[in-house]
């Protein structure tokens, strides 16, 4: 059973590259993938790069019926001089694994996942997209492939990397945006999924998602589950507040995602001597602070934006503008360094970005 | 675009029977499958009867990302003097079109839900089997088949309807099992999706039924996601307390999933003038009443056992035996009423049943 050589089958049909200025995000994907296999009696087996094609599943394959995913997101950018780069992909197994323990998926070798992603990522180097701002969208995923209606975990699995040339998160420049706070629909709850990236997580914040576009604003604001009353995140990124030259960021309560994002920034914010902490922000001491006129800025992080600013809060009749819906200084600074380390056009002094 | 007209092609190929005795649960499927698909332009489209057969998606479909998908389960039977038997399947359809609007899914037409329904029952008739207990379990769902990684409602779904013979629940005969009362993981909280029947809700569980199955139990106890006090499922199934004659179970408050098992004991026991009532109910209420010896029965209720009394309860290290391990009086004859019912061997006489 071949358990870390990894083979390679190249497609002899190619397909034609989009163009970079109308890549938007997830819609085009590359002409490989990368693709491990488990099974009960060999674990993980068979890495390989293969054509990008279909998966055919049984209509009673636990995928399903019951949901059993996690996945991964990050990204490869076409840095100065041409390289190929990462940012702290190591990270992301780290996460992936964490999420595959929640959902009783056994967990991937790190050394392998990170090695058929950088083979796979060689393979298709072509399609890294080099406007700026655009990027390699990278998507590891997990799905049960057992053909089976018990309520329990599968006996059989597939892991998959596909890659999905994107366009810049801010065609006209970073620009802050509006946000609904959300008091009925929850995301997660303590003992719940939510510190997962798992499908259930994100399909359940439709409806409140659809009520904030309803509403003129662009994201959710989610509260916690049990008391709908402390700040969790925004839509599917962190969130962090600058408020009377101080920066906060709600702590790793059982409920939130851990970003990666969050992760560097709150590291290059304490290499920056800026006081930065993790710790409970309830909705009303953040409205208190707006109203003693010392909320600096607010803005949410994650991999797709990187940095979002956000402009102004929506709750009930109530709209609260932040920094005069201005880009602040920090944000700007955060936005910067951290994508001019990712494309190598700034020093990684923390040793973040590996080269492919 | 063909909406309501079911066509019907039948396979040239159909597979062996199991045999009746080793039916187990959801591992054997039959010869056909009903489809109906939907996209923005046609609605739900396309309805039909087609050779069971593999489901071929992108790898970026929607499903296996976002998991966006819900599902039904019900059952039917070989009933006296050979007839098929639907039980209350129009209320499968009512909650599938909830679990629908929930996670944001177009919903469908609930009579040609039915039609399709008994269409493909009609065409698979030699599949339902005969044995005692034995019946074919039917699972509607509906998946996202959409090929894009945004984080928002898909724009093309399939809802697709499988048959499988299953076994008899109880082998032996029913009998009392243990629970483990759960205090660390949460299937569910007021806001998100445990109204609905939805993958995400099912795998969260894992972790738990194993814990559960651990320490020697067959089940998990669900408390609310928000105080962890109130009792709310166990299992996958709804919950019922005989004490001191009189029935209680939890009220559907907004995390609970409405069982249509548990609501046909509620009408039954109101025909025979037992007192029932649905409220919150404590943990702490539950083991003031064990202590005080007025715990009569505990049962589970749900399609798959109908009802699953409780022998025992585990709560760290105590153990709270409930009936002697011995099936109640009541439970007993719920059971052999609704199964009675539902194969036509007792009167039906609030018209649960319809015949195909
Ligand atoms: C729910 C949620 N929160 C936060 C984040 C931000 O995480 P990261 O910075 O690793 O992209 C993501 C995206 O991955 C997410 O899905
Ligand atoms: C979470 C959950 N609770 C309760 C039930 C019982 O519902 P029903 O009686 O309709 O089978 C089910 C099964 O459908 C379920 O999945």
């Amino acid at each position: 059973m071949n358990k870390d050589n990894i083979t390679i089958v190249k497609t002899t049909n190619g397909k034609a590259k989009p163009s970079e200025n109308a890549l938007g995000f997830g819609k085009y994907f590359t002409d490989h993938m990368f693709v491990l296999d488990y099974d009960i009696d060999n674990g993980w087996h068979s890495p390989r790069v293969v054509p990008y094609e279909p998966i055919t599943l049984d209509p009673a394959a636990m995928v399903f019926h019951y949901g059993q995913t996690v996945f991964e997101g990050l990204k490869a950018y076409y840095g100065t001089n041409g390289k190929t780069m990462l940012f702290r992909p190591e990270k992301n197994v780290e996460r992936l694994n964490r999420s595959c323990n929640r959902l009783s998926i056994p967990e991937i070798d790190e050394e392998l996942f990170l090695k058929g992603l950088k083979t796979l990522i060689a393979v298709e180097k072509e399609w890294i997209p080099k406007e700026d701002g655009t990027s390699l969208y990278i998507r590891p995923f997990i799905l049960p492939t057992e053909t089976n209606l018990r309520v329990a975990p599968a006996n059989s699995y597939k892991f998959i990397i596909i890659l999905s040339p994107v366009g810049a998160y801010y065609a006209e420049g970073i620009h802050p945006v509006a946000i609904n706070v959300e008091k009925e629909y929850t995301r997660a709850v303590l003992g719940g999924t939510g510190t997962a990236k798992t499908a259930g997580n994100y399909c359940a914040g439709y409806k409140a998602q659809k009520k904030a576009s309803e509403q003129g604003a662009a994201q959710v604001l989610w509260l916690d589950g049990v008391e709908k009353k402390y700040i969790e995140e925004v839509g599917s990124m962190n969130i962090f507040f600058k408020i009377n030259g101080e920066v906060v960021t709600p702590e790793l309560n059982g409920s939130i995602l851990e970003g990666i994002t969050r992760m560097s920034i709150i590291e290059l914010l304490k290499k920056w001597g800026i006081p930065v902490t993790e710790k409970k922000i309830s909705f009303e001491e953040f409205v208190q602070a707006y109203e003693d006129g010392i909320v600096e800025e607010v803005f949410g992080t994650g991999t797709a934006a990187v940095i979002s600013p956000v402009g102004e809060f929506r709750f009930q009749d109530k709209i609260m503008i932040i920094n005069n819906r201005e880009t602040g200084e920090l944000s700007k600074k955060l936005y910067d360094t951290i994508t001019g380390i990712q494309t190598g056009k700034m020093e990684d002094e923390l040793n973040w970005t590996i080269e492919v």
